[in-house]
C-alpha cells in the first residue's frame, strides 16, 4: 500500500534524488506528457539527470516540450509515475517498472496506490495543476518551457476550461502560467484548432448520415466498418464523435450507431439533462450513466435502428414540442422584444 | 469628444444616478448582453430602476440572465452603452439614443468616443472583464446571477479562453466568477456545446465540398447561394466557417469560396503563421491581414477556383512536403520512440 504524502514531502524528496526516470501512461495525452515534461525540466534546472519514458509513441504535436526520452543513458535511481492511475496503464514497454515506482503524482481519485509514495489530489483538474505547485515548492524558477508543458495538461484535461472538472483553481494556475510565459497562441493552435484529416473525414461521414426523428428531439448518426476503414481512422480520430448528435439545438437524445466486427451495432446514447440515457437502453440489455449509456443490438442496420428509435420515442413521450414554423431569413425575423 | 474616465469615477457616477437605460449593440452577443445584465442586476441591488434595450431580438439561450427589457416603464435619466464601439452599431431601434449616451463602457480600442464619458480598457478581453471590476468598485456584492452574466461575456469573447485576446487577467476574473457562483455546467452547455440545426447543416455542406490541393497543404470549401438558401442559414450560422479549412492538420492555406448575389465569388483566405494571406489575394485585388485576407473574383466557379488556387500554389512553393506514406492502422504503427 502506498504512503500518501503532501506537496512539501514530495518536493523535499525530489530535491534529494538523482538519475530520475519519469514514466507516462500509455496512449499518452497532454496531461501525462506535460507533467513529465515540466518535471523533467525542473529536475534538469537543478543539475540532475532525468529522462521521460512512455510505452507508446509521442505525437509530434508535443515536440515543443523537448522531452529527453529515456534510452538507458543512465541507471535509474528513482522512478516517478505521472498521471498514472494504475499499473494497467503502463503499457507493454513500461510494464517492467510498474512495481518499482518510488513516487506517483496523480489527480485520479481511482488511483490504485501502486507506488511507494503517492502525491494525490483528486480535486485537481489535471496532474499538471498539482505539478505546478510542486515545482514552485521545490524552489525551481518556472521557465517558459515548463509553463508550456504545464498549460498543455491543464488545458487539455479540461477541454480548454469547458469540462465539469474545471475549477477556480484551474483558472488561477492558467493565469500564473501565462504570466510565466506560456506561449498561448502556439499552444491553442496545436492543441485545439487543428484536427487530423482523418478526423475531418469522420465528421464529414457522421454528418452525411445525420437523421432527425421525433420533430428534431432525436438525432442519429451511423458509422459502418467499411466507411471507417476507407477513411483510415483510428480510435483517436473517432473520439467524442458520440457527443455530436446531442450537441444540436433542440436535440434531447443523441444516438450514435457503430457497426461491430460481427455485424452487430454498438449504440451510444447521449441525453440532455432531464432525460435518462440508461432508461433508453435498459430494455435492450444496455447500461451506463444518466446522460451517457450504451447497448449492443444484434441484427441488421434497419432492425437495430428501429429498435433504438422505439426506445427513444418512449422516453421522449410528452417531451416533443409542436411542429415549429420554418426559420425566417434574417431581417424578416419577428421581433420578440417588447416595442421600445 | 468623449471624456476618458477611470473605474473609480465610473463607479461613483453610477452610484449617484437612477432610472438607467442600458444599451446593447445590434446582433447582440454574449459580451454586450452579459455586461448589460450584470450592470442591470448591480443597479437593481442598489435599489435603482434600470432596464436593458437592444435593437435586435435577444437569443433565447440568454434567458438565464433574466434581463428586464426596456419598454418605456420609466423615463431614462441616464444612458449607458456597453460593448458598443460606434454609433453604427446601435441598430435601427436604438438609433434615437446614439447621441444621448452619458457613459460608454467598452474594450474596443477602435471606440469612436460617441459618449459623454468613456470607460475604455482595450487590454481587456471582454467588456465583462471591465464590468466585473466596475461592479466590485461600486461596492456591490456580486451574486451568482451577475457572475453568470459576466462569465458569459468573458468566455464567449475569448472563444472559451482560446483566442489571442485571452490574458492572465481574463483567467483571474473567470476564477473569481466561479468562486462567486457562476454556473459553469449550464453556461458551457448553452454557450459552447450546442449548435443550431442550420449551423450543423452548414458544416455538413462545407465538409461535403472539401477539397485538398498541393499535397494537402491547401484545403478549399465552397458554398453557393442556393445551398445556403435551402438550409435557411443566416449570418450567425455561417460565422467562422472560414476557419474550418485551415483547422486541418498539415493545411497551410485554407480557402472558403462563397457565391455572391451577382454570381461572383467572395474568397476568404486563412493561413497558418509563416505564410502571408494578404500576399495570396493581392494579385486578385484583395487585401487583409497576415493570417486572414479576402478578395472577390468575378466569373464562374471554375474560373474563380483556378484563379485562387494558382495564387495559393505560388505562395506554397517550396513549402509542399514530399508525398506522405498512407497512415497505418493503430497497433501496426511504427514506433518512433527509442527502444527502452
Amino acid at each position: 500500500m502506498s504512503e500518501a504524502i503532501d506537496i512539501n514531502v514530495a518536493a523535499r524528496k525530489l530535491a534529494k534524488v538523482d538519475n530520475v526516470l519519469i514514466l507516462c501512461h500509455k496512449n499518452p495525452d497532454g496531461d501525462t506528457l506535460g507533467s513529465a515534461g515540466a518535471l523533467y525540466w525542473a529536475l534538469h534546472s537543478l543539475g540532475k539527470k532525468a529522462a521521460v519514458f512512455c510505452s507508446d509513441p509521442i505525437h509530434e504535436r508535443y515536440q515543443y516540450m523537448e522531452l529527453e526520452q529515456f534510452y538507458d543513458q543512465f541507471e535509474p535511481q528513482y522512478v516517478v509515475a505521472v498521471d498514472i492511475a494504475g499499473t494497467q496503464l503502463f503499457g507493454e514497454r513500461s510494464a517492467k517498472w510498474a512495481d518499482k515506482v518510488d513516487m506517483c503524482i496523480d489527480h485520479h481519485g481511482s488511483n490504485t496506490g501502486f507506488a511507494d509514495q503517492m502525491l494525490l489530489d483528486a480535486t485537481a483538474a489535471a496532474t499538471c495543476e498539482i505539478m505546478y505547485t510542486l515545482i514552485v515548492t521545490m524552489g525551481v524558477e518556472v521557465t517558459g518551457r515548463m509553463a508550456d508543458c504545464l498549460y498543455t495538461g491543464v488545458s487539455t484535461d479540461t477541454g480548454c476550461f469547458k469540462f465539469a472538472n474545471t475549477t477556480a483553481s484551474t483558472h488561477r494556475v492558467a493565469a500564473r502560467l501565462i504570466d510565466l510565459g506560456a506561449n498561448l497562441q502556439m499552444l491553442n493552435e496545436l492543441l485545439f484548432e487543428n484536427k487530423s484529416k482523418e478526423r475531418i473525414a469522420v465528421e464529414q461521414l457522421a454528418l452525411s448520415t445525420l437523421e432527425y426523428h421525433f420533430e428534431g428531439c432525436c438525432a442519429l448518426i451511423c458509422l459502418t466498418r467499411d466507411q471507417i476503414a476507407k477513411i483510415g481512422a483510428d480510435e483517436a480520430d473517432l473520439e467524442g464523435i458520440t457527443s455530436l448528435p446531442r450537441s444540436i439545438d433542440g436535440v434531447l437524445v443523441g444516438i450514435t450507431m457503430r457497426q461491430q466486427p460481427g455485424g452487430s451495432y454498438k449504440i451510444s446514447v447521449r441525453t440532455k439533462v432531464g432525460l435518462n440515457a440508461t432508461e433508453i437502453v435498459r430494455g435492450l440489455g444496455g447500461g451506463g450513466h444518466a446522460q451517457a449509456a450504451g447497448c449492443e443490438i444484434f441484427g441488421g442496420l434497419d432492425y437495430a435502428k428501429a429498435a433504438i428509435l422505439a426506445e427513444a420515442g418512449k422516453a421522449l413521450e410528452g417531451r416533443i414540442p409542436p411542429r415549429q414554423p420554418e426559420k425566417q431569413p434574417a431581417g424578416e425575423r419577428q421581433d420578440h422584444a417588447p416595442e421600445g
